[in-house]
């Protein structure tokens, strides 16, 4: 067991508790390997403390801090193992529940205590003293088996309003026994910035301790109660990777760390780390299988998206005035948004950013707005469909669409049969270079099916289609309002090896959505391979 | 033009401004009966001030200015105009841009006005003397003609930092000039709220005026500097309907608003309406076209969902200690959840909630968790599909699954027609009461066909299915890890007048998929309907 200096020093933490209470979450299920995935990120990403699970309380956590030790060479991080005080009556060294905590191998241990005098005696069912007893023979017993204890005190704010008193002497007797920080946890997330700024000042200045910040999203606060705590002296924070947790969520580790770094001026992660914190977090979004927030402060796609007509105009002046950081700070990127209220200069600077010259032609312009206006309303959106709008804009500037086939018509059968397997199959009939192209092929489902048979019909013609690949795949329904029937969008995401591009259909059904979105994606694909239009 | 008072009284404004900046979300496309729908709930809601957007600058906004006052009769809020100062060098009374926010019939009007000195220089290009005497001019001519004004100081706080005395001097011009409400924009989002509330606390001391506070969340504090400008002495806080705004978004009103309430003790709503926060906000989402954040605090369907099993067996003895409130005075409820980290105490709960009775049936209990753990694993999730869940449960509890007719198997059929048009087909085999059904029918889409097509099999041995109705359809494609086949999942909300109900389907494909949601939506509606199963 290995005592590593943190990324910085040791006098501020940056502590990561994504893989024990982001895992909270409504809708996260991780695997082993999943958390193996995300404390690699973590790593990379330079925070000092990674807080794996709770080892012992079930098989998988137990395994993945066997597996961290041994698969990952950590970095920056060092690994934390949760559990709790021992239990009432007993002691320490007997408690098998903190002798799992040893045997993880985990060099740092987060016990969770309690801090509220009604949870100690309705929810744990023991006496205030006996729970103080827990918190001081616990942190020893560890201590003296040489490991670095961290105590949360679990409703800390909740439980200073109920008794004050009690609650900081829990604080005392952690600190007291020997444990590095007492962390003060709003685990009910229910404090606003300026009570917790007041709190941690005074249980400061009371009991002399160094102390953390643990807060949940209940107000919408984390993120600046977590700022607020800094404020007052805390020295260790604690976060999860894109505010992942329990009910609304923790503290976004992601906005606390910028603001440290570049509100604040403090250097709490390594040289660079930040720069890559965007595509941190998409990444960690992809393995816990939830769509990456687009509106997250800092990193989500529209973080630094520009949509406003008025605004657009201006930001030609100087972006500067029109943004509060760099977004190439955090990794992220400035972006001009195609929609119906963006008007002429939007249109324009995208064009510029696509590449395609507009010149001073106003008509253009005017045209390409319309078309666009045109094109939402029906249920289209460009704004998360580059290609499609780059087709879009094209067919306007060359005055005639893109084209190297030509559909003629389709046909998609799913098939359940009497033993539960499913055939898909699918047909297309289209012409290409003055030739009719009949193709049939099987798939998982009867969009791969298309996309199969599509191929086929195709790549004799044109070779240059081997290469791309279906790289993600988004089905959003369109509620029908006033009595229309409700209309299908789809997004497709293809890539070549060097790049990707989105593409969107709108039909009403999700097939017939697909196959335009499709239509679109190989189109572009062409176009960006350099293949002169034949239709 | 009537000027009615505000819900409670006049002396702190909950502005709202969804209509005109939240409506600058990426995303976001409202259509003048969207902008009506959202005015009338946030009237229902009580704000007391509903900026509707930009009259003059685009006949959307024009015709809902015209319509918004003929057709909702306001109980709460007074309807705003949002417009600029008159353009320099010439007169506001002779500026058809504010002659515009005149004819739109506003009884109040929100000038935004520059107070950030290189703005008035690069994006406005006029000298700072200028931009001073356009704001004294256009607020004097809008008061002479007898509106109430309101002046938003755009990047206020970039401004103020940059160049104090000039800021300062914008704010006072307004004031002076007869705006009642002067607003410190901080329109880059760059702000944190100790840096709010310094700055408001010294504009207030230097000016005199009743400020504002406008905030954008790009550091993730746009709730905690709303509050903090507060603290400082603003008395009118501008946000929007779910934070949906530029960028990152806007200050959220539903948490800004539950703070001032539940947190502050003010009373900023009418009688009543905090209790149906929840239900605007989703309603709103609706009408937007953004499905309701999950996690958004206050009013998210899981902002009080408790999954952690330590925690469902605390919750038990007191509910109260593990919520920051009761979810009931913001329209929202608790709830449990059904997943591989809960354990028994979740499931007992569960049981409870549903009217299933597990008895002390520890076998049981733990059938069913595993069972959950193997279907989560294949990717379904019951913590949004309570009647699959239900199902699952009551399979358990009597010892084999709930069938009222047996699938033999089914196809569908999508065709593109050359003539553009599309053809969907479905056919399903089946047996209900020792009966084989062949059943064919057609629709808009592929699941719409084999929904037709099992009510056409089922109608007749179950009358019962006449009154259910596909709601909501969800499709989402669960990323294939590891090397296997990406899998999807999609769930399905059905009701029958009375209530509605969730269930889920995973499948290789979409169709498969579906096609197990519909199985098991209409057992379930058989089951609520109190038929006897029959298979």
């Amino acid at each position: 067991m290995t005592t590593k200096a943190n990324a910085t020093d040791d006098s501020f933490h940056v502590f990561d508790t994504t893989l024990r209470d982001g895992a909270q979450r409504e809708g996260i299920n991780l695997t082993v390997a999943d958390k193996l995935t995300i404390a690699r990120h973590l790593d990379t990403f330079g925070v000092g403390y990674i807080e794996g699970g709770w080892p012992g309380a079930n098989p998988r956590d137990t395994e993945f801090f066997a597996r961290a030790q041994q698969e990952i060479a950590f970095e920056n991080a060092q690994l934390v193992a949760f559990g709790a005080t021992r239990r009432a009556g007993g002691s320490a060294a007997e408690d098998p529940q903190v002798q799992a905590l040893l045997n993880s191998g985990a060099p740092v241990i987060t016990l969770v205590a309690k801090a509220h005098d009604r949870h100690v005696e309705l929810a744990l069912r023991t006496t205030l003293d006996e729970n103080l007893e827990m918190v001081r023979d616990t942190v020893s017993h560890l201590r003296e088996q040489g490991r670095r204890v961290f105590v949360d005190c679990e409703h800390f704010f909740d439980g200073y309003r109920a008794n004050a008193e009690y609650a900081k002497s829990v604080v005392r007797t952690a600190y007291e026994a020997g444990a590095e920080v007492v962390i003060l946890c709003d685990t009910n997330g229910g404090m606003l910035p300026a009570q917790v700024q007041a709190v941690v000042s005074t249980v400061i200045a009371d009991t002399g301790a160094r102390l953390g910040i643990h807060a949940q999203d209940d107000t919408g606060c984390a993120v600046a109660n977590t700022l607020a705590a800094v404020d007052a002296g805390a020295t260790h924070v604690q976060c999860t990777a894109n505010g992942y947790g329990e009910r609304v969520g923790n503290a976004n580790l992601f906005p606390v760390v910028a603001a440290l770094e570049l509100k604040y001026g403090m250097k709490v992660l390594p040289e660079g780390a930040l720069a890559e914190m965007t595509r941190i977090s998409h990444a960690i979004a992809e393995v816990v299988n939830l769509t990456p927030s687009t509106h997250q402060p800092y990193v989500g796609v529209s973080a630094f998206a520009h949509k406003a007509g008025l605004h657009a105009s201006a930001i030609k002046v100087d972006p500067d005035l029109y943004q509060h950081i760099d977004p190439e700070l955090v990794g992220n990127t400035m972006r001009m948004l195609v929609s119906d209220m963006a008007g002429r200069a939007s249109i324009e600077l995208k064009g510029k950013e696509l590449g395609v010259d507009l010149g001073d032609d106003r008509a253009l312009v005017g045209r390409v707005v319309e078309r666009v206006k045109e094109r939402e309303l029906q249920g289209y959106t460009y704004e998360a469909a580059d290609a499609s709008f780059e087709l879009l804009l094209r067919g306007e500037v060359e005055g005639r669409a893109r084209r190297y086939f030509r559909t003629e018509s389709w046909r998609a059968i799913v098939e359940d049969r009497p033993d539960g397997t499913h055939a898909n199959e699918a047909t297309v009939k289209l012409w290409a270079k003055g030739e009719r192209i009949v193709a049939t092929a099987e798939g998982n489902g009867p969009v791969n099916a298309l996309d199969r048979a599509l191929r086929v019909a195709l790549e004799r013609i044109y070779p240059q289609l081997a290469k791309l690949e279906l790289v993600d795949y988004k089905v959003r329904i369109l509620e029908g309002r006033t009595g229309t029937e409700s209309t299908t969008r789809v997004l497709i995401t293809t890539g070549d090896g060097d790049a990707d591009w989105a593409t969107v259909g709108v039909a009403e059904n999700v097939i017939a959505a697909s196959w335009q979105a499709l239509e679109d994606a190989y189109t572009y694909g062409l176009l960006r391979a350099g293949v002169e239009p034949t239709e």
